[in-house]
């Protein structure tokens, strides 16, 4: 297992940090534990986030009707509204293994011990405690693995835990997903972190993804907020196709300030906001980019480019349609340079454009010209096709308006890993 | 090879006619040759249906963007507006290996020439044919195999010929798909049958679908377009996500009245044209259930049963969404009764309902009452597993609405034919 770094997009301008992760940024510690939820005592199954005080708090949560409990509680103590989920946070607690969905009442009451116990042991209001879950739907959670687990979690709390804490909500994933990135403005130096888990997302019901990021930039609860809701679009949104509706998914942002404790808070619309938003997104982008790379079976990352669309509406259709074909993500992992299979998602997509007017690339050759097919080197496609990173771009020639999306391959391992995913 | 019977739906009440097809109602001819689309010459490539005298008919064609070149000369002559095609014909040819798609003027020149090639065979105007085309996309089609196919198709046209016909047209279908009911009414038989092709469609954009459908029974040709949307509807488009998508996607159905020629036509809402289209979506429902369970890699039949829905729109998305969910589907192959992945589908399908009033039951286990996990036999669920055909049934406890999609399990199969079909 190692930390997935990644350079993309370089447009942003901010190179990661070596190492860098959820505790980066000041005012932060986390640590992650085995705490008995999985049976592997060797498997970091719980992970703890501290912020040194209370602070600014966003968060995005699904919107799957059938949300989980973990999700209830968290988005009660933002203010309980769906796409309004900001306030006070002290801590965040999550454990992969078993997401508490499905578990009506009895689920309800273990996120709520949950909080009660973390609360005990930092000694601070439940109500300042997030907590999310990942893992298997419909089975009862147990409360004990916390009793024993969160001391000890508390006991390890450090500015060097964030790796392990990344490490412990992994479910299927192969590799631990943390990043961060600085910026400076207003003369101070401030950092942006996080980890997430998702590796089953390249499909749209797979989309268990948990992020939790930090900040030591001062900002307000609700600047935050409109902070993580670009920054979303601009990256988990743009892997899964329901990122928002798994029963779990979790997206935390908390700001200590701790970078500048003097300084005001950033102001929307000012300079120093739009370079924290930036450098968030970069974050987001990061992490996001590492779950497609990360797709359950995965064997390539798959970056789909429209341009040329007519509407923005349309540039995402087909980014989406595309990126989602798996016919598509099939022919890819069979190194085949089948762009028709490209054409005809374009075509479904509901996008409007006239098919004269398409061209596609795959890996920077063109394929299809007006339409058309373009005589190209099968040998130098399957050349190309050894890339780690499998680049799709298509021109829909009806406007101006671009879209991008990121996903993986299809292969035999994705059916070998779901089958049988709790056997 | 087999010839698929199915014995479903019994409610509809007509018993198939063993061995019925595409020329089982009065007044068809069929043949199927090798015309040269593909190399190996044992490999039928090319079907011909052929009615005595032009006759009314109607069709359904694909909505995609990039729809292709037979598709387009198909419905110019059947009117030309999308969703309104119907008019006369005489004969439909079919070739498989190439779809003719994405092949701009040349592809058009191609399916007119085809036409005209079959307007000279059977001496009628090319007007009164219809084209259609299923195989790879992009490449461009040659004239010449219709030049040497459609005189051997036509030297052997005959009653007995449907079955070849629906071997002509496979892909990857690994069975042959046809069948024919008849029904009494106005005190003559009638007779509906049909054949298909259609194997890659358990996903949204694999759905190069084509099904030619005939009967004997009198119709006029708008009428008889407002019974093959009713039956198609049913049918093909609860097997697809987007059956009406793909480039080639296509469903014509010709009426001879051959079985009452001095019968005045069936109106619109009389009882004949009731059980006429009770009787055509009986066959438009078994060639859907065949494609289906004939789905690429598939091994089991999938059958998605939504009751409880408030609208009739939420039974069909919680049932689409289901239907499609590739993680059912995975679990299904993998014999796993994991009803979490369904309650997770059915909670991102956008259908409103509370969780705590659903249950879900698979092969007629509870496996979910309240929205909770109910204990069940796991050997029990093993064997039923070991059936044919995977029933999964939820209830959404929010009103009287009821859907039903046919789907197939997901294989490591499906990724084998997938990632090479061009090689």
């Amino acid at each position: 297992m190692t930390i997935v770094q990644d350079t993309y997009p370089a447009s942003l301008g901010f190179p990661f940090i070596e190492g860098g992760g959820v505790t980066s940024a000041q005012g932060f510690t986390a640590a992650g534990v085995h705490a008995g939820f999985r049976a592997n005592p060797h498997r970091l199954d719980m992970a703890l986030v501290v912020a040194q005080e209370p602070c600014p708090t966003a968060a995005v949560f699904t919107r799957n009707a059938f949300c989980a409990a973990p999700v209830r509680a968290s988005r009660m103590r933002l203010g309980g509204a769906i796409g309004k989920s900001y306030g006070t946070a002290r801590a965040v607690i999550v454990n992969s293994g078993n997401a508490n969905a499905a578990t009506g009442d009895a689920g309800m009451e273990v996120a709520e011990g949950t909080a009660a116990v973390v609360a005990d042991a930092l000694d601070c209001a439940p109500d300042e405690v997030l907590v999310a879950s990942t893992g298997v739907i419909g089975v009862p959670l147990a409360l004990d693995p916390f009793r024993q687990g969160v001391p000890a979690a508390t006991a390890k709390l450090s500015r060097h835990g964030g790796t392990d804490a990344a490490h412990a909500i992994m479910t299927t994933d192969t590799v631990a997903k943390e990043c961060a990135v600085s910026f400076c403005t207003e003369g101070h130096t401030f950092t942006v972190g996080g980890m997430a888990k998702g590796s089953g997302m390249i499909m749209p019901d797979m989309a268990t993804m948990i992020a939790v990021l930090t900040t030591d930039a001062p900002i307000q609860a609700a600047t935050l907020h409109e902070a993580l809701r670009r920054a979303v679009d601009a990256s988990f949104h743009k892997v899964t196709v329901d990122s928002d509706s798994s029963t779990n998914d979790t997206c935390i942002l908390m700001a200590s300030g701790a970078a500048a404790p003097d300084l005001a808070p950033f102001a929307r619309e000012s300079e120093a906001f739009e370079a924290f938003c930036r450098a968030l997104t970069q974050v987001c982008m990061g992490l996001a980019r590492a779950m497609a790379r990360d797709g359950e079976g995965a064997s390539k990352l798959v970056t789909v480019n429209i341009t040329g669309a007519a509407t923005a509406a349309d540039a995402e259709a087909a980014a989406r349609t595309v990126a989602n074909s798996p016919l598509v993500k099939t022919a890819i992992a069979g190194r085949d340079a089948n762009w028709g299979r490209i054409a005809a998602a374009l075509g479904r997509s509901g996008a409007h454009f006239d098919q004269e007017a398409v061209s596609i690339d795959i890996m920077g050759l063109p394929v299809c010209r007006g339409g058309l097919a373009q005589p190209f080197d099968e040998a130098e496609a399957l050349r190309r096709f050894e890339q780690d990173e499998i680049v799709l771009d298509a021109d829909l020639g009806a406007g101006a308006h671009r879209a991008t999306m990121w996903t993986c391959d299809l292969t035999h391992d994705y059916i070998a890993i779901n089958a049988d995913y709790r056997s």
